[in-house]
C-alpha cells in the first residue's frame, strides 16, 4: 500500500508553482546588454521553455552536463530552470577560478555546452583549445550585441530562442535526479565536484525559507548577490521562486556599491545576501553618498565570519539586521544560521547579544551537527569545547563527482574541515580550519582568533597566523604581520599586544613583518601558500 | 552514483533536532490531573524514550497500529512521538464520533492499545465488547488520578512510565513508513482511513511553517486550539518542534474562553489556531471580561469559512489578525492558506481587500490545484469559473487505508468534494460541496452563497439550503431557516431579502421556518440528514 502521493520533489515543481501562483512576480536584472531588465516569473518560465526547446535541438540529453560562466542575472536563471528541468546538469563554473582550474573543471565535468556571458569571453577563448569535448558555446546575449569570438561554434543566446516554440512537455523526474554541479576549489589537488539533485534542491529551499532562516515572503523582494556559481547562488534563486519574491538580480555590477544602492532603493529590496566584502563596498559608498537604504530589513552575511563593523554600521546607521550564515558547497550550502533567538536569551545584555550575533547560528533543521575530537569521540555542546565539524543531512554531499577518493567518514558522516565549538543554546563558533589549527603540545590553537585579536591592533593592516613545527610543541604559532601604511612597529609591541587578550601559551611564538599575503581565488587568505613560504623558517631559538 | 546523501525525512529528526538545538523551549499544557503542567523539549523527548520502553514492553511492534482517544496535552504530544518514531501507527481518534463509528474505526484500524484520557472513558467503557482486538488501555493520568474503569486491562500512563527506562535506541526508518492515521467520517458509507506517513508529514510541516502560511519562528509561542485528532492538530506538534517555538495546549478545555484568555496572556501565546467555534468563544468572553489578548498577533483558522465577524472583531477590537487555512483530512491537511497579499494587490481599497481575506487564500508550494468542469475540463482561474477542486501533491492520500474502493481519479488527482473559484490572483473561494451543490437548469447554484446571505438577515439565527428536485429545473434550492428568539417573519420578507444580493435564478424556490437543523459529530449542518427529511417535500407549485 501507498498511502500518500509520492509526487516527486523537483525544480520543475518550484518553476511550475511560480508561473501558477506567483506568474505576476517580477525579476529585474542588469546584464551587460540592458542596465535594468524587468520581466515577471510568467514571462521568465514562458522562455525557459523556448530555451529547453533549444536545448533540445542542441542535442542536450537528459544527464548531459551543460556549464555556464554567467553572473546573478534572469538568463543565468532561465538556463538554471530548463537544464535541471530537462533533466540535465547545471555546471556553474566560477569565472575567477585560476585557468587551469576552469580547464580542469570543464573537461572533468565533461561539460557539452557552456552557456557564457558577454564580459567573460576572455576567460575561455585563451584556454578553447583545451575544451576539445565542448560542442559549442551560447552567448548570453541579443543579436545586435554579439561579439566576434574565437569561441568555436558560438550561438547567440536570444538568437536561439527567437526561433524556438514555447510549449514544451517537460519530463516527469525522479527526485534523486542530478540537477547541478559545483565545484568546490579545495587547496589541495584538482577541485571537487558537488553534485546536487533536485531532492536536496527542494528540501534545502523548504529550510532555508524558515522565519528563523532567511524568512522569505512572497511580500521580500530579495537581491541575490552572492554569484549563481557560488553554491547556486545560496539557493535563493530556487527559494525565492518557491514563495513569489520578487528578484533583483545585479549581474556583473555584484561588486559596485553605487548600483547596488540603487537596486535596493529603486526596486525595494528588503533582503539581501552576499559575502562580506560586498558589504563593505556599499557602506562604503552609502558613507561617501549620504545615502540610506531605508527598505532594506536584513542581510546575510555567509562565505567568512562577519566583521563586528559591518553589523553595527549596518544597523546603526541604516537600520539594518545583519545574520551571519555558514555552510559550504558539499552542503548545499546552508548549515546554520543566526536567525531569531531563543527565549531562553532575552535577559542577555545588548553586549552579550552581539557576542552571539557574531556567531555562525544554530543548525537549521535537517542538518545533523557534530564536533568531536581527534579520536573522533563527540564533544559536548558547553560553550568550551572545540573540535572537528562532522554533518549529515538530506543535502549534504554523498561522494564527490567522479573522485576515486573517500567523500564520508566510515560512519557516514561529512567532515567540513572547520573546527567549531558548541555552546548550549546551540550557536556554533568557527574557530579554525582544521588544516590551519595549530596542534600545539597536544593541545589546539585557532589561527583565526589570532588573526582577529592581531588585526584589532590599530597598527595592522593585515595578519595571518600559521603552525610552524616545533622541536618541543609539535607546532607554534607563527604571526605575519602587514602594517598599515607608514606604520611602524617592533616584533616586541606586537607580541605583548596578545597579553590578556589570549591564553599565554597561545601568544604566537615569533612575528615577521611583511609586505604582501597570498589569497586564493576566492579572495581567502591562503594558508597553504604561507606555510610553503615558511617551510624553511627556523624559530628564534632553534637557530 | 549517489550523489547526495539518502537521509530519510522522519518524524525522529524533528524530535532528535528539537531536543539537540531546542531543548530549552518550553510545553505548556491543561490536562484533567494538572490545571497547569510546564516542561520542557528536552524533558518531554526523554519521558519520549520511556514511552518507547513501555511501548516496547506491551509488545508493540513496527506497523501496529495504536490508538488514542485524547485532548491537547503534553502526554498526547509524547504519544505521537513515541508511537510513530517506534515504527508503529498513532491512531488519533476524535471522541465526537457517534459510538457505532468509533466501534468501526478501532476495528478497522485493527487498534492494538489504545491510550484514553481520564475525561473520555465514559465514551469506550459503554463499547468495550465491540473491540475484542484491542489488548488493553492505557489511561493518560497519574497513579493517584487513576481511576475504577470498566475497561480490560487497564493501565496507568506515569506508572508505566516510571518504571521505564530513559535510554532507546531509535529505528532508523524508511520515510515512507506509516506514521499516524486519521479516520474521516464522510457522510455516506462508513468512515475512511487515511494513513499518513513520515515523509508527508516532514514536507508537509516544511510547507507549513513557511512565512506566508503558519509561519513560525522558535520566537512564537503556538497555541493549537485545532484537537490533535482532527488531521494531527493541523499538523502544529510536529512544526514547532521543528522550528522550536514554544507549544502551549489547552487540554480538555479547548472550548473554554476563560482558559483560552488565561493561556494567551499567562504563556505568552503569539499565533493560534482552530475552527470558528472556537474563536466565537473566545471572543465572547474577551467581551464580557473586558480583557485583552495583547501578546496574541494572529490566528489561523480553519475547518469551515470564517465568518467576517470573527476577522473584524479580533482586527479592530484586539489587533489580531485572522488568516484562513483550507484542506482536509486527506491533505494532512494543508492545501491553500491566506497570508501575505502578493504586491499586485497592494493598491486594493479595504473593503476589496477584506473581499480577499475571506477567501481560502493560495495554493502552498507543494499542492497542485485545478478547478473542473463536469467533463473534467480545467477550468481558468479567472474569478469566475467554479468547478470541483482536485488536488495532487506529496501530503496528499493515494489510498484510504483498507478501502477496496478507488481514492484517485483516472489521471492520478484526488478530487476534494469542494466546488472552489480561482482568481486571477490564485486565491481560491470555495463556493460549496460537490454534493450540495444545487443543479438548476445545467448551472450550479452554490447552496452555501444562500446560507450566507440569510444568516446576514437580521431575524435569522441559522439557515441551511439544499436542492430539491424539480420537474422542470432539476433541482431548486429549499431554504431552511431557524428564526432568531422571540422573532417572526413571513416567508415573502425572507424571501426577498435575496433581491439584489444573489442572481435572481439563485433566489430559493421556497423558505421554510423550523425549529432545528441536523448537524454532524463535527458541528457542520448534515445537508445528507435534512435531504432526508424533506425527501417527500413537494414545491407550492407541484401540489
Amino acid at each position: 500500500m501507498t498511502p500518500m502521493m509520492m509526487s516527486q520533489l523537483t525544480i520543475t515543481a518550484i518553476m511550475e508553482h511560480a508561473e501558477k501562483v506567483n506568474g505576476n512576480a517580477e525579476i529585474v536584472s542588469v546584464t551587460a546588454d540592458h542596465p535594468r531588465h524587468s520581466y515577471r516569473y510568467r514571462d521568465a518560465f514562458r522562455r525557459v521553455r523556448q530555451l529547453a526547446n533549444v536545448l533540445s535541438e542542441l542535442g542536450v540529453e537528459a544527464g548531459d552536463t551543460i556549464g555556464t560562466l554567467a553572473w546573478n542575472d534572469y538568463r543565468h536563471l532561465e538556463i538554471y530552470y530548463a537544464v535541471s528541468c530537462s533533466g540535465a546538469i547545471c555546471h556553474t563554473i566560477n569565472p575567477r577560478l585560476f585557468p587551469e582550474q576552469i580547464e580542469y573543471i570543464v573537461n572533468h565535468a565533461d561539460d557539452q555546452w557552456i552557456f557564457i556571458d558577454l564580459t567573460l569571453l576572455g576567460i575561455l577563448e585563451p584556454v578553447k583549445e583545451l575544451l576539445p569535448k565542448v560542442k559549442g558555446y551560447i552567448v548570453m546575449c541579443e543579436e545586435a550585441s554579439m561579439p566576434e569570438t574565437s569561441l568555436p561554434n558560438a550561438h547567440c543566446y536570444e538568437s536561439l530562442l527567437a526561433k524556438a516554440s514555447d510549449e514544451f512537455s517537460w519530463p516527469e523526474l525522479d527526485e534523486n535526479t542530478p540537477s547541478a554541479l559545483c565545484y568546490t576549489s579545495g587547496t589541495t589537488g584538482h577541485p571537487k565536484g558537488v553534485m546536487y539533485t533536485h531532492r536536496s534542491t527542494i528540501l534545502h529551499s523548504f529550510a532555508s525559507i524558515a522565519p528563523d532562516v532567511f524568512g522569505m515572503s512572497l511580500r521580500d523582494v530579495v537581491m541575490p548577490i552572492v554569484p549563481m556559481f557560488h553554491v547556486n547562488g545560496w539557493g535563493l534563486v530556487y527559494s525565492a521562486p518557491m514563495v513569489g519574491s520578487k528578484l533583483v538580480m545585479p549581474g556583473p555590477k555584484m561588486g559596485d556599491g553605487e548600483t547596488l544602492c540603487s537596486l535596493i532603493n529603486q526596486e525595494g529590496v528588503t533582503m539581501s545576501a552576499g559575502v562580506p566584502t560586498v558589504w563593505l563596498a556599499l557602506l562604503d559608498y552609502l558613507a561617501k553618498s549620504g545615502k540610506t537604504v531605508d527598505c532594506l530589513n536584513k542581510v546575510t552575511v555567509g562565505g567568512a565570519a562577519c566583521p563586528y563593523k559591518i553589523m553595527e554600521e549596518f544597523s546603526e546607521k541604516y537600520g539594518v539586521e545583519v545574520q551571519q550564515a555558514w555552510g559550504m558547497t558539499e552542503m548545499n550550502p546552508l548549515g546554520t544560521y543566526n536567525g531569531g533567538m531563543p527565549h531562553e536569551l532575552d535577559s542577555l545584555s545588548e553586549e552579550e547579544r552581539i557576542k552571539i550575533k557574531l556567531k555562525q547560528g544554530r543548525p537549521t533543521f535537517g542538518v545533523d551537527i557534530k564536533v568531536v575530537d581527534s579520536d573522533n569521540n563527540t564533544l559536548p555542546w558547553d560553550g568550551k569545547s572545540s573540535g572537528a565539524v562532522k554533518v549529515r543531512g538530506p543535502w549534504i554531499v554523498n561522494e564527490y563527482y567522479g573522485y576515486d577518493g573517500q567523500t564520508l567518514d566510515d560512519d557516514g558522516w561529512f567532515e567540513t574541515g572547520d573546527v567549531a565549538c558548541f555552546d548550549e543554546h546551540g550557536y556554533m563558533q568557527i574557530t579554525d580550519r582544521l588544516k590551519d589549527v595549530i596542534k600545539s603540545g597536544g593541545e589546539w590553537i585557532s589561527s583565526i582568533d589570532l588573526e582577529n585579536c592581531a588585526v584589532n591592533h590599530p597598527k595592522v593592516a593585515e595578519a595571518a597566523v600559521v603552525g610552524i613545527p616545533h622541536p618541543k610543541w609539535s607546532e607554534r604559532p607563527l604571526l605575519l604581520v602587514i602594517l598599515q601604511e607608514g606604520q611602524t612597529m617592533e616584533k616586541q609591541e606586537m607580541l605583548h599586544w596578545f597579553d590578556g587578550k589570549v591564553a599565554k601559551w597561545w601568544i604566537p611564538e615569533d612575528c615577521l613583518f611583511v609586505d604582501s599575503l597570498p589569497h586564493t581565488a576566492t579572495g581567502k587568505l591562503s594558508k597553504k601558500d604561507i606555510r610553503e613560504t615558511y617551510k624553511d623558517y627556523r624559530w628564534p631559538d632553534e637557530a
